[in-house]
């Protein structure tokens, strides 16, 4: 049976990056953020070695930004997060679970301060736009809050330094993780940012003029030929072996940040004005029931995770598998899933319900890389 | 080149319908609300071609319902849009254009009063649920709002009324356009609306529990089989002829209500409360100054129409393309695009800029059907 193509309209925008991306044969797109995501080139597998030898340039436009700004705008941006953002800095980014009245989360974008008043969020796959509109409007706030024009492209992988110092020079390699520098590029001063979503190392550049999109691209590429550059996307095995979370796939508004394992993002007791501060006291207190793990698959290459597989323990179901794919480095499938505490510590055995069947598993106590 | 596949995980969900769309060989999708909408079985034309002879099965479970309920449901409805909620009866649907404060669409769903004080907006392809979230909680008001297990299904095409009463019994040929019954299914009540994304007639049932998915398709199926019951989805063609608007194609927060031809849907006098009326009542006395109109574009069919298309007057920009596709009914492209005023009349004769070049084109006074 062949895989089904996406149908591609103007409601699946296309970026600044997408004729690139089209002339270096994309096999896949998912979308993300009513935008073109492109997530396969040659093979996951082969794109995969490749994102951990050399260095790949990703279009991660979608990954829209929210602006911010205004005499409210700190106000606003404490609302929505139970991390402490008294401490952001001008020039530095914050991995940021946001959430709702209840304490789920609607989103884990990375907060970037700009200015006093002035913030981008860069959002995972959900209108989070909408949700901070509508807060601002109901409470009458003093903020614009839009989505501007700006295009985030990564550089990722161990040779990322180098190439982007080639392009923005020296400086770049100054740069601390997550925080970001305005750097020349063809007379404009761009974002960049050490950050991106891969373990493998490198930038994340927010490229604030669609028109200068392909002029980056072709930049990039015609420095990089030497380390051999490449173009790639987010992989999903890195991303599982990495232990990075994706919103949708891993977590939903069903879950608090605590469960998704990012009680450590939260200062629940001084994030005074975060929506759902009442509800994230009490979770904070007792701890929850269920959290992610990382986890091990044995066999052979399980089929795409495209639904929760449920965990068992025995008859008993003790958690639920959302992401999993095979990995070539640890030679077993690697995965991330919910699990409840009863079943979540180190080492415990349990057996996850594929398409191909029932396979035991091992709960990890960290993610593989 | 081939057509790049879908990427798809348990972030673009799948529905209760997937497993038969799958078995009934879907081609491809499209993702809308976070969720696989299936867009081509046989091929766009010949999906047409049977659309407008027999009867489909549409697995429109991404038309996500965001239920609201609660003492102030109705005044938040009427926040959301400049239609005059006051005449809408329960069990009757309404469609509502969805604006911010800035009478800017945010959505364009249809409204199903279920009670006095519980609705169902069944939404295009945004976020809705965030904007309405973030109202709610920002104006203290006492509602509900959240997004139950509701999944649409659609039977559509002209013998539709027959393959529905053979499931539903004759009840269901009374329902008027835009009205809704509750009717059994297997031992639930199920409702079922005179409605659709196609100018065909049909239903729209409202699958309220997962589990009922396929027990439904499969009865639905076996009833239809001397129709010709086949899977289908909404169709490009036919929703262009019908002059059918796609919000993220045709409309977005750029726009106006007004712009989008739905002036008629808005009695901003009398929607008292609406977050947009204060916009809106400017751009109702001044009219808009460019709108949706349906196009035909002369030559050969023209490619897919992935981003808009510059509609050209001389050398003057008079208005874009948004939407296009070849008819083998009218023997033309049929188009929908925003055209300014000054090149708005029917018959005037402009010039489109396609991939394929330059086409003339002609502005009409109406859809095609």
């Amino acid at each position: 049976m062949n895989s089904p193509v996406l149908s591609i309209s103007r409601r699946t925008r296309q970026t600044p990056f997408t004729n690139r991306v089209t002339e270096n044969g994309v096999k896949a797109y998912s979308v993300y953020n009513h935008m073109l995501l492109p997530t396969v080139f040659d093979s996951v597998e082969a794109d995969y070695r490749h994102l951990k030898d050399h260095v790949q340039l990703w279009d991660v436009a979608c990954e829209r930004q929210v602006e911010v700004r205004g005499p409210d705008a700190a106000r606003l941006l404490q609302m929505l997060t139970p991390r402490d953002l008294g401490t952001l800095q001008v020039g530095q980014c914050y991995y940021t679970p946001m959430v709702d009245e209840t304490g789920g989360m609607l989103n884990d974008p990375l907060t970037l301060k700009l200015a006093a008043d002035r913030y981008w969020i860069s959002v995972a796959d959900s209108d989070l736009l909408y949700w901070i509109k509508g807060l601002a409007y109901g409470l009458r706030l003093e903020v614009d809050v839009d989505e501007p024009d700006v295009s985030p492209l990564a550089i990722q992988g161990p040779k990322a330094d180098d190439l982007a110092a080639r392009v923005f020079g020296e400086a770049v390699r100054d740069i601390r993780f997550f925080r970001f520098a305005r750097l020349p590029f063809e007379g404009h001063e761009l974002i960049v940012a050490r950050s991106g979503y891969s373990k493998q190392g490198g930038f994340e550049i927010y490229v604030d003029d669609s028109d200068l999109g392909e002029p980056l691209w072709d930049a990039l590429f015609a420095a990089g030929a030497d380390l051999g550059v490449r173009a790639g996307g987010p992989n999903l095995i890195e991303r599982i072996e990495a232990g990075l979370l994706s919103y949708g796939n891993d977590m939903t508004r069903e879950n608090t940040p605590h469960e998704c394992g990012l009680g450590k993002f939260c200062q629940t007791q001084s994030a005074i004005g975060c929506v759902g501060r009442d509800a994230l006291l009490r979770v904070a207190v007792e701890g929850p029931i269920r959290q992610i793990r990382s986890l091990s698959i044995a066999g052979e290459a399980v089929p795409p995770c495209t639904g929760p597989w449920t965990v068992f323990a025995g008859r008993e179901k003790v958690g639920r598998v959302t992401s999993a794919a095979w990995s070539p480095d640890f030679e077993t499938n690697v995965a991330i899933g919910m699990i409840r505490m009863t079943h979540w510590n180190p080492g415990t055995e349990v057996e996850v319900d594929t398409p191909d069947g029932m396979r035991p598993a091992t709960i990890r106590d960290s993610s593989f890389i």
